[in-house]
């Protein structure tokens, strides 16, 4: 008598789409922070399919895989059972989700303890089964990630736990092509069937098997294995149920005709444990269902999903990235969208406005309005960081439309304006014949504060700053105001009254000034008055420890910010 | 009796090249700072012309200039009549030149103050002569100018003042083509002549005239004029020095033949004062001589260099400009030079690599060498101020190599490269295979450190700062370390001995540890480990308040420059 041939099943292989890892870098990033708990997700697989081969005339096998996607973290579909799956012949598995902090945790993970525990699951689901004991509750997967949301790469390796029964079951009789039953009016992966049509779930199968004669015993899958000689990996699980899972059938499920739905073509098989398998084990058997890489080996596997992501916005996200990242330990409080939606008018775009302008760009914020009336001249550009020699030939480009240019150079998401005017000042008297174009200029100017949340003051002289600071006032903006000594600086932030167009600060509302905070000419007694015309070379504004400007902007920035 | 014609005398023009203007640019940066006192300087003029126009077949009249070129600060000449002029028939004149600190100290200048004061000076010269006095000492000039170095635009004004006798000299006869007499040997622009050949100079006129008919009393000059019937401006003076200076002489110079010495057609004419003339006045007369401007119109002019220059050395000066500027009044002791040469290396091309590099280079520092081994990715150009979005494409370009080249297109005169380079890392094995690059990395690294005097430690780990600590107190070289928290940062400046070669710093020779400083390890009782590859995303080096980068950058590169 020849050998029985032992039942062999083909492992699950998962696949994982692009959108999968996308919705994995906005939980961690949004959500799980550094928190590395399990987090459930499910996949689901189809039948497989055999295809019809055009060119060579040959029958080709496609295996159904584990699929995850987008949808994977949405668990909608409750306990797996209850709710129809989304797709007709697609079968859900459920699943956790481990995401490590980092590449070495994940290397330190224990793989075989992992593993272990998800087979003490599956394990207990078949010694103390529920009335409800689905195919999905004996076949709980596992991922472990490492997501680099930096890079876009993501190392990963899952597993789907099978139980290995000593001796396993062995092949009477097959394979044999076999009409498909009428199964259509049932949704579960596996189904219980009996001689005359009628089906029940796998837990039912003490009751619905009591009166069935042993020979008769007929389980019906949902096969995502294609290979003509194995059945898919899902259903070894299932088997180690009926025969090991407590139940008065006399005999017990030593024996059992295993129909195999596939796509277009349907197997059946009759298999059975050979004699001298143990009705009930007292312990758990060993468990294997690490996923092999792609190099055929039992190891993670890594997505890299960088290149196939539109560089703008690959540059979008990780600006927002190191922002983010603020917020998971030091900063959980940081309001970054409001950050990023305040609209910023600079007024000056010399050596401060254009360190500003980087700075509130790093801060993550996306519309600045540039004003100057000057242009790039050849000592700029060593000192004011948007601008390059180039910008400084042929008289200099206009200063607010090259530092806005530069902007969108740096970072193409900025919304960077720049706008060529010239603030009145007093001290300095308009000309009869200028009073046209500066009167332009003051209704420019009264549109752009209207348009924006905060003023920066970032001129060059004392009186410059006058009709800003009163129009910023009148308007109920947030006016920031930085002025450079030779190795000194002033950054302070004007008042602004409670209001809900407020866009940072909101002082309280208990303020006797209504949270009116001072202005740069609170304390003075000298008008502003003209001082530039009459003032040495020396005494220029340009006359500064080059690193002030630097130091000065980005504790402006941060008196916004914070 | 026709009416006798009065003697006319065509103003002489001033001339001024381009080079006198980069002259006082350079003494008033270097020398004169906030200074405005006079200044001696000196012009010269040549004969006036008759050139044939081929043309026309007419002759055209080229007047003569004073012309003020570089060497107009150079008064080595002395008293301008013992020494040659530097060229044959080129004639000196000594002026002031007054610079003033800002264009308004220049508009409210009492022009007609100075101009008196010159008056008085010349009838002082008149009426109390000196032994010597000369030609020159009778047509001092003056010029006031104020020199906006940051445009290279000089405001100017030149009085070549003149008195104005009343009544004048009328031509008796004239005017005639004559020969030129043979003066050859002597060089003074004017002189005495007799009727056999004698020269006299202008001071000698009473004792060379006392025994001549008043008839051949001659002066012969040489005459920038090229007028058919004008004399040149500088001989005015003279004919009033000889009409009005005290001398036993009788009849007094009421009468005088004048040979007017030009290139190719030397005129004479014979002048006389009217008899009305008293004798020996005793009110200077008044003075006459601002130039008018190109509109014809008594007023300053403006010669504006810029579009002349180089951009390239336009841009190299106008960066030195602002830190020369410094050292008039806040910090005459900065010694730029020593600054500009210091040759620097950074180790770290990220946010504190480009912040310092543009620091330094705001500072003057030509010589810079980044080393990085990383490439520039999607988050780094707006917090890294030397990239742009494009250089985070494709992978991305090679931070070292990036950094330098926008440094050079910031600026085109640094001299900047970028080596790309791994630092080996205590705490991180290196693989066999890896052994021959890293010993590479190491010779190169050592080159690097002999190669400059001030390296930046700008890394993003501990242990990366090991090393290059160790190489830098081996090799006594400058070391700055930076290093970033979330909202704090450290700044220090490792120890160096004292030594010849120490860049900037010079502890004193007293200190018992020879001028050492601790360094970034000193307090340390942790030895540098792996500190990189186990940590979450948010423990990063880029998770930092966006700011700090660039105070931490300024105030390091303080610690080398103060």
């Amino acid at each position: 008598m020849v050998q029985p041939a032992p039942l062999q099943f083909l492992p699950l292989p998962t696949s994982i789409s692009p959108s999968f890892w996308h919705r994995l870098t906005s939980l961690k990033l949004h959500h799980l922070g550094l928190d590395d708990k399990s987090v459930p997700i499910k996949g689901c697989y189809s039948l497989g399919r055999t295809v019809h081969d055009k060119l060579t005339g040959d029958s080709v096998g496609i295996s159904g895989s584990l699929e995850l996607d987008e949808g994977s973290f949405d668990l909608d579909v409750g306990d797996g059972t209850s709710a129809p799956s989304p797709h007709r012949d697609h079968f859900v598995l459920r699943g956790v989700l481990r995401n490590y902090n980092t590449i070495e945790e994940f290397k330190r993970a224990d793989k075989a303890k992992l593993l272990s525990d998800l087979g003490d699951q599956i394990w207990s689901a078949i010694r103390h089964p529920s009335p409800e004991t689905t195919l999905a509750d004996l076949n709980p997967f596992l991922m472990i990630t490492f997501a680099d949301l930096k890079k876009y790469r993501y190392c990963y390796w899952c597993a789907i736990p099978a139980l290995v029964q000593k001796p396993g079951w062995e092949i009477v009789e097959g394979w044999r092509k076999c009409d498909e039953p009428a199964l259509e009016q049932i949704d579960a992966s596996v189904a219980l069937l009996s001689a005359d049509g009628v089906t029940a779930p796998l837990h039912a199968f003490a009751t619905f098997w009591a009166r069935t004669p042993p020979e008769e015993r007929t389980l019906v899958f949902n096969d995502p294995s294609s290979h003509p000689t194995a059945l898919g990996w899902s259903v070894r699980n299932a088997l180690t149920f009926l025969a090991h899972s407590p139940s008065p059938l006399d005999p017990p499920v030593h024996r059992l005709h295993i129909i195999s739905r596939r796509e277009g073509k349907t197997l059946s098989c009759v298999v059975r444990l050979p004699e001298s398998v143990e009705e009930a084990l007292t312990v758990r058997p060993a468990v294997v269902g690490w996923e092999k890489n792609d190099a055929g080996k039992l190891g993670p596997r890594m997505a890299d999903l960088a290149p196939l992501m539109d560089p703008t916005r690959l540059a979008d996200q990780a600006v927002d990235l190191n922002l983010q990242l603020m917020r998971w330990r030091i900063l959980p409080s940081l309001d970054l969208d409001k950050i990023k939606k305040t609209r910023c008018l600079l007024l000056g775009a010399g050596t401060l406005g254009c360190y500003v302008a980087r700075t509130l760009m790093a801060w993550g914020v996306r519309k600045m309005t540039l004003v100057d009336s000057s242009t790039v001249s050849f000592s700029n550009p060593v000192r004011q960081p948007l601008f390059e020699f180039e910008d400084s030939l042929e008289g200099g480009k206009p200063k607010a439309a090259a530092a806005a240019a530069a902007l969108k150079r740096i970072y193409p998401g900025v919304d960077a304006t720049g706008v060529s005017l010239s603030v009145p000042m007093p001290g300095h008297p308009i000309p009869p014949s200028s009073l046209e174009s500066v009167r332009a200029d003051v209704i420019k100017l009264d549109q752009l504060f209207e348009e924006h949340d905060v003023v920066y003051l970032l001129m060059d002289s004392r009186e410059s700053r006058w009709l800003p600071t009163v129009m910023g006032a009148a308007k109920e903006k947030l006016v920031i105001n930085v002025a450079l000594g030779f190795d000194t600086f002033l950054a302070m932030r004007h008042g602004l009254p409670p209001s809900s167009d407020a866009p940072i600060l909101a002082p309280s509302p208990g303020s006797p000034f209504r949270g009116k905070l001072g202005c740069y000419y609170c304390n003075d007694v000298v008008a502003p008055q003209d001082s530039l015309t009459d003032r040495t070379l020396d005494q220029m504004c340009t006359v500064t420890r080059p690193g002030i400007a630097a130091i000065a902007s980005a504790t402006a920035v941060e008196l916004m910010v914070s």
